[in-house]
């Protein structure tokens, strides 16, 4: 299936500059037929790019009429000069959608520290407006403007019937690394066109993070960049969040999760999409960080990058996480197969354990605890020596 | 200088069989003369090992005779019977004694989820038994009985002069892998002929480890076995811990600092040592926790592998460390050379800066804060693609 942008948007995609290759898109424009109502998670680091904060004093809004983000420059750890560039940007896409510059939201993603070169932005917003369409190849090209280091675009959507009418909702999202869960990561932009509330989109937003981006890990290093955006513009005519009707929140949340795991499975030189249900524990929020511990360990993810069911790496892994148990409460299973039992470890066959690892690029990892009900789906990827490779050569 | 051990103490490493390399010893003895005082920092992993639930039941004590320790299986996750064995261990080693068996301390390091072969074990014990003695070559074959992957024995030691006697204090220690700090890392033991009483020990080695074992990380993996052991024969005659007197407690600090330093400079596939240092918190434990998010990112680490002097990576993991601080606050400095300046980028020479990375095995990273006089050092080593191959292929 084809997927198609929503009702009441308009997107382009396109090369301005600021990557070397002319081949790579740089710069994405979103933009809404009339104003749009919109929503916003952004990172929780202390040190934030400029455009987060621009977009922080803007979200949520029922007023929105466009976004522009670029890659290849994060606008990050840039002093003033990057807090004027960022409301340079908005103010540049709000001079053609004659709005106010905080009618615009603004993203960046790419290497920290260096300055946007503003000539070539200025150019690119001008050539990606002239192109804005509501066609596939359109979804296509700002798809693909958000990339760094991703090897393919990361869209998902879904079509949703509501009050009798047919909703819309289609994601794009960048990864590939920086990667770690806090409340929001990367960049996630959503689109609907169904009519909703600043206020219902930001509650049906923050509880899809929560199972999506926030469940999420290539190396938990958590970026300064990270902003998912949900913008509703309302020309289906249907309403979201009718009482007690989640169709609507769990349709976001299907496409946050869709994404959330494209990006595991297209993280810098992973091998492996690994997926981790952490069930029994006493709350939601154990099961996380037990499953947040284990992913982000380097040694649970170079074992299995080399198919290795060391499985003891995953139940250390789960020892240092800080939540209370004993080692009688837990057991493991990988790829099906029960490893350790309530303490004790089982005869296996690791030289079929290990085969079954390497012929799939899923592992699944579960870890089933007898204290509760908590429970958590997360998903990384494995640390292999490409990551390695590609990552001590990035800026110089 | 010749490292000696401290008077009161005989040691022994020997080949018992459990790593198959015959030319690879694996088991080491240490014991008292006497009835040595000793105390314990153990991991705070809430999967451990069973030598470790051994040492936490007889520590502290002043009535220590030996400590029995292998590697190549770490008895860790191995259920009823691992408990059994370490017993086993203590007992045996306490049977040539002429000891209780909780007179006995046991500590294993390697593979996860392993039952020890207890036929070797003991005809180890028995011939580690045999050849115990105080000269330098016995030093160096127990320091190398206690290592896995490390490349090289860590040893390191002191003399002071304490109540007009001299008093020696070594130390021997291992590390290479799964090394991430909470309260206590890895095995080291440390000896000294002073006088002093187990509370005293502990006392001392909690606020060494603090500044030493505390501060180190490979990749942040907390091990089930971390154990680091003070143990004290009293005979040089000398009381360590006079009012007011902090020469024995520097002197044992500095020795647990010279070993973890050199765990974090042997650390599997290492190309470089890299020391942060962290100044000007709120406090001590704000420093630590952001040298540590520092020290345990994947990202920075590649960085300094690819002598990338990638300063945003930096900068953003101090950002998710949890601490609160605006980017206006931190400075940053790489090799001595300023690269942030209060939340801006400085104007540098990269492939300057690279090369410097590059021709030395040391790295230093300061982060300058203006925030208060907390601060901490702290020691790790970059990422390398041998780490990753090593991991990869541990146990199959």
């Amino acid at each position: 299936v084809e997927l198609t942008i929503p009702g009441g948007f308009r997107l382009a995609g396109v090369h301005c500059g600021i990557k070397r290759n002319a081949t790579k898109r740089d710069l994405t424009v979103i933009v809404g037929d009339s104003a749009l109502s919109a929503a916003g998670v952004f990172t929780t680091s202390r040190v934030c790019a400029a455009p987060v904060k621009c977009n922080r004093r803007r979200l949520p809004s029922d007023r929105i009429r466009g976004l522009v983000t670029n890659s290849g420059v994060s606008n990050a750890c840039t002093g003033p000069q990057g807090d004027r560039d960022a409301e340079r940007m908005c103010a540049l896409l709000a001079q053609h959608l004659g709005c106010g510059p905080d009618q615009v939201l603004v993203c960046s993603t790419g290497v920290i520290g260096r300055l946007l070169p503003m000539d070539k932005v200025s150019a690119g917003i001008a050539a990606a407006y002239a192109e804005l369409s509501n066609s596939s190849t359109a979804l296509d090209n700002a798809a693909v403007g958000i990339l760094t280091t991703d090897t393919r675009p990361k869209v998902s959507g879904r079509t949703i019937f509501l009050d009798g009418r047919t909703v819309r909702i289609t994601g794009l999202a960048k990864g590939a690394a920086m990667i770690g869960p806090n409340m929001a990561t990367m960049l996630a932009f959503i689109m609907t066109d169904a009519t909703a509330t600043p206020s219902l989109l930001e509650s049906v937003l923050r509880a899809a993070v929560d199972q999506s981006f926030h469940c999420v890990s290539v190396e938990g290093h958590t970026s300064t960049n990270d902003s998912v955006i949900l913008m509703a513009s309302g020309s289906s005519g249907a309403a979201a969040g009718g009482a007690g009707d989640s169709t609507f929140a769990n349709a976001v949340c299907e496409v946050c999760q869709d994404l959330a795991r494209a990006i595991a499975d297209d993280a810098e030189g992973a091998s492996h999409l690994v997926t981790i249900d952490v069930v029994g524990c006493r709350s939601d929020a154990d099961a996380r960080q037990v499953a947040r511990t284990v992913a982000n360990s380097p040694l649970v993810k170079t074992a299995i990058y080399g198919a290795d069911p060391n499985w003891g790496r995953i139940i250390s892994a789960a020892g240092y996480a800080g939540i209370e148990f004993s080692e009688t409460d837990l057991s493991l299973r990988i790829n099906g197969t029960l490893l350790y039992d309530r303490g004790t470890p089982t005869e296996f066959d690791p030289t079929f354990e290990s085969a079954r690892i390497r012929e799939s690029r899923d592992t699944h990892v579960e870890l089933v605890f007898t204290l509760g009900s908590g429970k958590c789906r997360f998903w990384t990827c494995d640390l292999t020596q490409e990551y390695v490779r590609f990552n001590a050569d990035y800026t110089t």
